[in-house]
């Protein structure tokens, strides 16, 4: 694995990205919910495919809350493929021959978008918690800038699950124009009781760390990854459904024919779930995973349009497809139902495929057949609208 | 709140409980299923009511993972009503006029049995992890033994919810002659990977507090109470249920009218959550949430059957009775079904009811007319049965 963490400048990713990166000078500001200007600030994407003379092949992939823009290649940190290989490359659903995909790294990330990790230039020291709170709209305006930069006025489309089809929403409330369809998957208009409360979780797990140190860590040389270990572990397990760890785990003893009567890692879901908790922090930042966490907890897209979902679609031109999996608990079909309705009320167009799974949350990033199919047909369909050959 | 930390000594309640306590000598010895005989060791418990002349009318209650034996009286360290006051009391469904009610503190924990925070009299210092892991099955030995010293020989009733079903369970099995009735409420005949998967993230927050010192914190005047805090509050989340967190606290905010843009706690199950783990550190000792958590986790009744959980209550005479709750995603219905269908195979005479409620797995705590209702009726019924005026 290459090594990530540059103790005394912080993330080497985090300024330094193996990225296409823009940087935004002060005179192009972002200013975010919180009322702050966070200019100059720099956005880290990857791109594949190629663009099209109209500009009108593109398509936006926005990443999940520990995603990054890393979605079809390498990653330069893990050393593994992109996490959504399954549906992006050359002949896969979003069809790279095809297309011209574009992912960035989300703001109050750690992959060389601006974040708690990056460098501020007034102190010459990491951020910190010196960055505003960042919210899903602030993550879409700073996409929307890039997508600017790029001479693109219109996205043939915007896709991505979980976290990711929050800014799809987004997205399609704060830019009709500019979003000819959408595929929202396993996600909701706003973030649950219930998800906030394992957000906290996560959040007091690393703040409890002594090596969190309000946030200072890297200038300290250290960093908080029991903390951040154990968030990733608790979340880990929201990602996955009670059946496929029965499937998978069961009670199954690891490496051993009976309880060695101890604390040690006795069964295989044990020994599963510490190796997600340390080989997460090697690639991940933790003062981002409050960051991103906060902008999930604070998304609520209705809130923005006096209460009614339907406002935020009111007329729009935009074509949906919504996907939900029957075992998510997460972002249960419920969430995407209300998603429906309020589309429907609004009088957009929109298809709806709840895929029967037991793979949980987690299905979106996984090779489920119906999901690629699903995903293959739609967009399929509306190239053909676009004109797209 | 009283002080229940006396940090040179350990836990106060640990050695020197307000409770009724029985001390068993070397010479009526405890060999635990790890092997291990940890005499001398001591039962803390309380009772209701007056036993009869026949002994024929004790109920045992077992107490769940964080609980305890004061059931139904003021609470000697947090001063609060006793766990199941709903239900245990004078004129209540488990009515301490007509019955003699028992509860003990659970081997491993830390109101007076034996447990992790008792002083080991081999070393004059907290046993801390000397003590051997405990099972579900050790701690119903030890109940044994204080039911024996009771005099009493046949039990009217075994009740109690989650792990204090899963000793029900263990009762009925391990000594059928001895339990004329059974309530096993909200519980499973063995723990699924995804509770042992949760058990693990609270065990890894606890390991990864710095003051836990590998369970010698008392020596060191320190306690982990930040990563205890943590456990108990991803626990928390697994108590309740999607639907009651939303309508109880939704997405609204805490004493302000809009979000702060901070780490804070804006919303309001955010501050409940971190209520809930602060005020449990104050009353629970760390090292027992280990000892009781892996008891849970290794509880797998039918693998000491050959695998058959049908075997385990083959013949028996017991008459059960099994509730779960519809929003119960911790122990959910199925597991009810499965113990349901052995004790059907096994020949016994088996009650069934799942009750509908929003409320989690934590309704088994709560004012459910429903659950009251049904143990009133179960219990007149088999009071009848055993001749019981």
């Amino acid at each position: 694995m290459a090594p990530m963490a540059n103790l005394q400048g912080g993330l080497s990713e985090a300024d330094n990205p193996n990225s296409l990166i823009v940087r935004f000078p002060e005179s192009d500001p972002l200013i975010t919910d919180a009322g702050v200007d966070i200019s100059p600030f720099a956005i880290a994407y990857q791109t594949y495919g190629v663009l099209n003379a109209a500009k009108s092949n593109a398509i936006l992939i926005c990443h999940a809350l520990t995603g990054d823009q890393h979605v079809a290649n390498i990653h330069p940190v893990t050393e593994k493929p992109g996490w959504w290989s399954t549906m992006v490359g050359p002949g896969k659903p979003i069809d790279t021959d095809r297309y011209f995909v574009i992912c960035s790294n989300v703001v109050g990330g750690c992959l060389g978008t601006t974040g708690p990790a990056s460098t501020n230039p007034g102190t010459g020291k990491p951020y910190g918690l010196d960055l505003p709170v960042i919210t899903i709209r602030d993550m879409v305006r700073a996409q929307a800038k890039l997508i600017d930069h790029l001479g693109i006025e219109q996205l043939f489309c915007v896709a991505g699950g979980s976290m990711g089809g929050m800014q799809v929403l987004q997205w399609a409330a704060s830019y009709p124009q500019r979003v000819f369809c959408a595929m929202p998957i396993a996600t909701a208009a706003r973030h649950s009781s219930q998800n906030i409360a394992f957000h906290e979780v996560g959040r007091q797990a690393i703040m409890a760390d002594p090596n969190w140190l309000g946030g200072r860590y890297f200038e300290n040389e250290v960093r908080p990854t029991k903390g951040l270990a154990v968030a990733r572990m608790a979340a880990h397990i929201t990602y996955l459904s009670d059946e496929a760890l029965h499937r998978k785990f069961g009670r199954k003893l690891q490496d051993r024919e009976s309880p060695t009567f101890s604390f040690d890692a006795d069964f295989q879901i044990e020994s599963y779930l510490r190796h997600q908790g340390s080989s997460f922090v090697e690639r991940f930042d933790a003062n981002s995973y409050l960051y991103v966490t906060r902008a999930m907890d604070y998304f609520d897209l209705a809130a923005d349009y006096d209460g009614s979902l339907a406002r935020a679609f009111k007329g729009s031109k935009t074509r949906f497809c919504i996907v939900s999996f029957t075992s998510d608990w997460l972002f249960p079909t419920s969430n995407s139902r209300a998603i429906v309705h309020a589309l429907n009320a609004g009088g957009a167009s929109v298809s709806f495929v709840e895929i029967e799974t037991d793979r949980g949350h987690d299905a979106f990033l996984l090779d489920v057949p119906e999901l690629l199919a699903t995903s293959r047909g739609f967009l399929e369909s509306a190239a053909r609208a676009r004109g797209l050959a």
